[in-house]
């Protein structure tokens, strides 16, 4: 018997071959329907994201997960609003990016096209469901979503609706496929689905991220934790050294871009130490330090070798003294998680050197690592932040759920 | 105790953030000096050499593997002026690939950077080690070598000389590591060598490639197979199909992006079946057709479903019928590897149908499917070609071998 996932695979597949070559103007009008279906039924969603919040109570499913999964009018709307946002944005699908003659006459264009077939693997947040749908119709992708149990009946009645709105449009419903089953054996047929899967991105925590790119054999687009440090240097301005520094870590913590480890030059340490020490303190931060750090000031916890390596993502952050730039570089590319590294100094050549040679997807001079976001950047869409090399590497806008093809004409030619 | 892979992952880790800041002088300066050592050490390299063709022949290894392990005077000259021809083309690192002003007076670009340290999986090509190490070289990426044992003398005394070129440069010698153990367990242990390594390139046989897709959690560049098509359209010009079809089979059989399967449409075909297949034939190669194609000419051998998912890399060829280019397209999508497929017809709005909807790296129209090649396309290198999504697709020049970086230039912003 073919399973759940092979047929919806297979379904998803056909259906990658025809959305391939729509036009953006009818991905826009998919988009549209699928933002007011979603207000016309939103008291059907409300009331099955009820039974996920009432079955998530009783299992005592803590409130902060209840209240990622929770959806009620303005959230709905708030997906919905998200969804008029995308249809504004420049669809890459098509677009130029090489064009070679060859004096034979053959002429080799390299354009941007659809990955194909996107498996989302993702936890308990229903945004994420149209989220990923919708991004991957704009891109011109199927998708195969797989999202958590404790979303199922948000889930279903999403995808129903996604499906409503479709029927009336020029993209195929098959394009958009939920894997209802969320037994865990689902999960590991995608991950090893290559005949009919073209990438698999897990949206999440860290534990499921490194369970998909340890275990598929898919290509996967990993999404990555942030242990993401500030490099104050001995020619570092106070005034920004204190505003990116608070920035960085207070505006909000819970996130992968914020600060977790600051790194001071001695000099510099000696001077503005203390000062910088109280003013992160009265922010509210609790103070991991090391020795010098611990003997400064009294409200500082001694670090051990375990905090250098640890994404707080709270109000904490581990600071350690260093001797110079290069003994900072150092450390952030043993510790660090090639997110988004800053370092704050007047020295241009001293800057140049830590930029460089900083291994991460973002490197910052005198700024707030707040700042990798794919909205801050200006790409008006986030798939996540990739803190791998390969395809797409920190904010990853629309183009990252492309791929390119060369499209080459001829009259004739043949290669001698 | 450490073992090989891992001591050796540690040191090329390390002289990948050395590297990585070299300049494009420094970098040619060494490929020049590794080209001028090959020269020199070039008896002990052939010396080396017999080593493994005796053992080879000991073993009885085909003659057509001993010829490729094979190194003499003319190849050692072959592999420097490659070199030569290297250190002429451009960086890629450095490159600025986007620049976005914010309003806040953020300046963000985006730069390719190396990949930082490349693993190369590869078989009894002694030239794959020269190629592969000066290649990461030239793209200021670090490279471990796992070579096959049986061109072992052959991989370490070339190892040897970029050693002793390196010396006399400001290039870190250990940023080329060769893994001396052949045993088994050396290849397992690149595959989840995800400390060091930021990706891996198998380069051999289909088999070879499979183990590391399927078996690796670091990422990999996939080279894969071609089972290519060609498919004649109804309005097919007969000439440019005889010179194509016969130029895509039997220029060089061997190769990927060689034409495996023909499929005509059946009024065409009545009336110029016969004589194309007849020119195919006399060209020397066997015709392993459907039920029309076995009727209509005596040669033909009846093609099995097999027959249209095999890559013969032989003067073979599989010929099938069908009603339209739609039917074309399903086959193609059904039984190619996504390499490189061609039509063939003079109605420019089927050739755009053929060519938006087959999904292979390269696609064209009224031209030979051989000229997928990184050469071909004017990058003056090729890595491979890759029948991947993600990252690279089609011939990969030197920019395949970076990744991307954001370098954010600020004077104290920060994230309101």
């Amino acid at each position: 018997m073919t399973s759940e996932v092979q047929q919806k695979g297979k379904l998803a597949k056909a259906a990658s071959y025809i959305l391939n070559i729509k036009t953006t103007c009818e991905k826009n009008e998919a988009l549209t329907k699928i933002a007011e279906q979603l207000i016309l039924d939103q008291e059907h969603l409300i009331a099955e994201n009820a039974k996920d919040l009432a079955i998530g109570k009783e299992n005592g499913m803590p409130s902060s997960t209840l209240d990622r999964i929770m959806l009620n009018k303005e959230r709905v709307e708030a997906i919905a609003s998200a969804i008029d946002l995308l249809v504004k944005l420049d669809d890459p699908v098509g677009k130029l990016l090489e064009r070679i003659d060859k004096e034979n006459g053959l002429v080799i264009e390299k354009r941007m096209v659809p990955l194909g077939v996107i498996g989302m693997i993702y936890e308990a947040r229903p945004n994420v469901t149209i989220d990923a749908a919708t991004l991957s119709l704009k891109t011109g992708n199927a998708v195969i979503l797989r999202g958590s149990s404790s979303a199922k009946f948000s889930n279903v009645a999403l995808v129903a609706s996604i499906h409503r709105a479709l029927e009336k449009t020029a993209i195929p419903v098959d394009a958009v496929q939920l894997i209802e089953d969320t037994n865990r054996e689902t999960v590991k047929e995608l991950f090893h689905l290559k005949q009919y899967l073209d990438v698999l991105i897990p949206r999440g925590g860290k534990a499921l991220i490194d369970l998909v790119v340890n275990e598929a054999s898919v290509p996967v687009l990993e999404t990555g934790a942030g242990n993401c440090h500030i490099y104050v240097d001995h020619t570092a301005d106070y005034i920004k050294t204190e505003k990116i520094c608070i920035n960085a870590k207070t505006q909000r913590p819970s996130v992968c871009n914020a600060a977790e480890s600051l790194l001071i030059h001695h000099d510099w340490f000696s001077e503005h130490g203390v000062q910088l020490l109280n003013a992160i303190h009265h922010a509210g931060v609790t103070i991991i330090g090391d020795a010098t750090v611990c003997q400064a000031v009294d409200y500082a916890q001694q670090a051990t070798e375990d905090d250098y390596a640890t994404e707080y993502l709270d109000l904490k952050i581990s600071v350690k003294l260093v001797e110079n730039v290069y003994e900072a570089i150092e450390h952030i590319n043993k510790y660090g998680t090639n997110h988004s590294e800053a370092i704050i100094t007047e020295d241009q050549l001293v800057a140049d050197t830590f930029l460089n040679s900083v291994d991460a997807a973002a490197v910052y001079h005198n700024a707030s690592t707040r700042f990798t976001d794919g909205f801050e950047f200006g790409y008006g869409a986030e798939i996540g932040i990739s803190t791998q090399k390969l395809h797409a590497r920190g904010p990853m806008g629309l183009p990252a759920l492309t791929s390119t093809k060369y499209f080459v004409h001829g009259n004739g030619q043949i290669r001698e």
